[in-house]
């Protein structure tokens, strides 16, 4: 598969929120986002699509660690041992949001979009993608290449996807 | 002056972010952002430019009235008077943004970015931008025109500017 230019990702990437949107209203569900890496553009990507303020209750760029504990109750335990950009912590910042926002589903991304920040453990485009809803919080490990833009246009892409396949189960 | 395509305002916003990201970490500042029309985009342009975890403590696309009351301290009263869309809500959104934060400046923006929700009193493209620092707490009324997405993206390049001027008073 050839890569996309970061344009064919914007206009993939609207025509999968425009679904979303479109299957959040129609099931009158709720949902919530908290966001590092990615830095508010799945939260933007979501309230493009008139009619998102009815099924988008709120998101959260919790860029800092110190904005995870405070605004996601994420252990200071969990960052130290696991870091920021970890299965653990994205599964706690589903779950926590989803419990504090009492929205019917919740989805948390944590990853290193670079240039900078990439260790040979864990890589520029390392990306965890959380989701939780009442029934299970599941967390999933993506590697992504390319730049800055595009590793957090990759990512809203399968974040993006993810919502969707989980709402038409 | 002719009006600036989303494209060429997406390209602006980038010089815009970059000069920001540049002088808060020059002046080793820390910044927090509370969006409600501009849906995270505010959020996405600076965290686009490479460094910016270092001055960009987090962000709160607060889009429900629910979510400006249970994270930014919003009055019911306030919102019930007033509207979410109006010079009292972004002031104390910025205001309380930036005592809950403890951070150096807090930016706060609330508007109509359409199709829907506008009235003869406030069309859509009425937007509130609040900005608070140590020294003061002020808010300024815009009217915007054009779709959605130039609507947000006029409102950032606004934001960016006011960020940028009182950076380098």
């Amino acid at each position: 598969m050839s890569k996309k230019t970061n344009m064919e990702m914007t206009t993939k990437g609207k025509d999968l929120a425009k679904n979303v949107v479109s299957i959040l209203l129609k099931k009158k569900l709720k949902i919530t986002i908290a966001e590092s890496c990615t830095g508010g553009l799945l939260s933007n990507m979501i309230t493009n699509i008139p009619g998102s303020s009815k099924c988008f209750d709120y998101g959260l760029v919790t860029y800092s660690n110190k904005s995870k504990i405070n605004l996601l109750n994420i252990k200071t335990k969990t960052l130290l041992i696991h870091g920021a950009v970890s299965r653990q912590t994205v599964l706690a910042m589903a779950g926590n949001l989803r419990n504090i926002s009492n929205s019917d589903m919740s989805i948390a991304i944590s990853g290193i979009a670079g240039p900078s920040g990439g260790t040979s453990g864990k890589p520029v485009g390392t990306v965890f993608i959380g989701l939780s809803t009442v029934k299970k919080t599941t967390a999933k490990k993506y590697i992504f290449s390319g730049d800055r833009e595009s590793i957090k246009l990759q990512t809203c892409l399968v974040a993006l996807d993810k919502i969707k396949n989980e709402l038409i189960i």
